[in-house]
């Protein structure tokens, strides 16, 4: 036996959230079922919402409330620095940390040879024209340190060394970490790039 | 800095499932942005059509294709037992068993002191009607083997004991178990309800 159809539907749809199997598709269907209707159509409507409301500015590709976004109107904001990042996840990462004064602009996903993501896929052509007629005299790569991220970086890298500074952020140990857990290439690279106490 | 209103409203709304932080409500969010438009329409409208399309069947309670359900109608079940178990996914745990012969009864619930959850809101009453007007002979309390589950099953049968035969599924372990592992509760129950090899 299964479940009556509308439940079954709803399922099915939720179970393809990621990292959502069916027993967890499930219980959230089962959680929309016991609360009010009225808080389900809510839900509902939230979700038509960001289909159609969206808005993406096309100035750094991040989805915002308007065209162009907050930092890329700002004129306090430095105009020569960018830092282009994979998502805007990761965009709202760096901004909550109040330390990076520049814009950035979004990768849209990283170079992966298993699933095929290829330089293409990316917002690069973008970026590059971005580039070409902003002046820009350093791009700061804040890409994940994962083997997609190290890739994408080299080679936006060999892209675009000679015509600017590009930059990573640091490799090193994370704050509160542990010496004793941290692995090698973490190690070394944060012993390669040691800093003077000041 | 935060999401633009429309996505934070999602996120907020998503963080409200069963064991959903804020940071996987965020993920569920940015999986629905990426995927098609129509893929998350057909969930708004699947959500949608779970808060209006949903039949209740008003013999066992259970949410259902039709009122009265499946089961219910099915003339080839016995009609002289009746499963109570909790809600909808316990009836389905123990169907697809496919051993189980009678109807079914949703309680709606269980007894519990600490959110406060008595007799009176679960449908017990409805319960007490149901054996009144139909021809039960035993009521097999198929609850979770959880203090609330316990609780409840002890309530029932007090309430029910004398008027017609109560019984509950085995305690014991199972299957693919490690006695080694096993709690004591679950051993000396085992041990006291032993079977004899055939």
């Amino acid at each position: 036996m299964k479940y009556p159809q509308v439940l079954q539907n709803l399922i099915d749809k939720l179970a393809n959230f990621p990292s959502v199997g069916p027993k967890t598709a499930e219980r959230y269907a089962f959680h929309l079922l016991q609360q009010s209707p009225e808080k389900s159509q809510d839900l509902a409507q939230a979700i038509n919402d960001l289909a159609k409301k969206i808005i993406v500015c096309q100035s750094c590709l991040a989805i915002a409330e308007s065209n162009p976004c907050s930092i890329c109107r700002d004129q306090n904001r430095r105009q020569d620095i960018l830092c282009v990042v994979e998502n805007l996840q990761d965009l709202i990462a760096i901004e909550s940390t109040k330390q990076y004064p520049g814009r950035y602009f979004i990768l849209g996903g990283l170079i992966n040879t298993i699933t095929e993501i290829q330089p293409r896929d990316l917002n690069v052509n973008k970026l590059i024209k971005k580039i070409n007629k902003e002046k820009i005299k350093e791009i700061i790569l804040a890409l994940n340190f994962t083997l997609e991220g190290e890739t994408t970086a080299l080679y936006l890298n060999k892209l675009l060394k000679g015509h600017l500074k590009v930059t990573r952020l640091a490799k090193g140990l994370p704050a509160g970490s542990n010496l004793e857990y941290a692995d090698e290439l973490t190690l070394s690279s944060a012993l390669q790039h040691r800093n003077e106490i000041k």
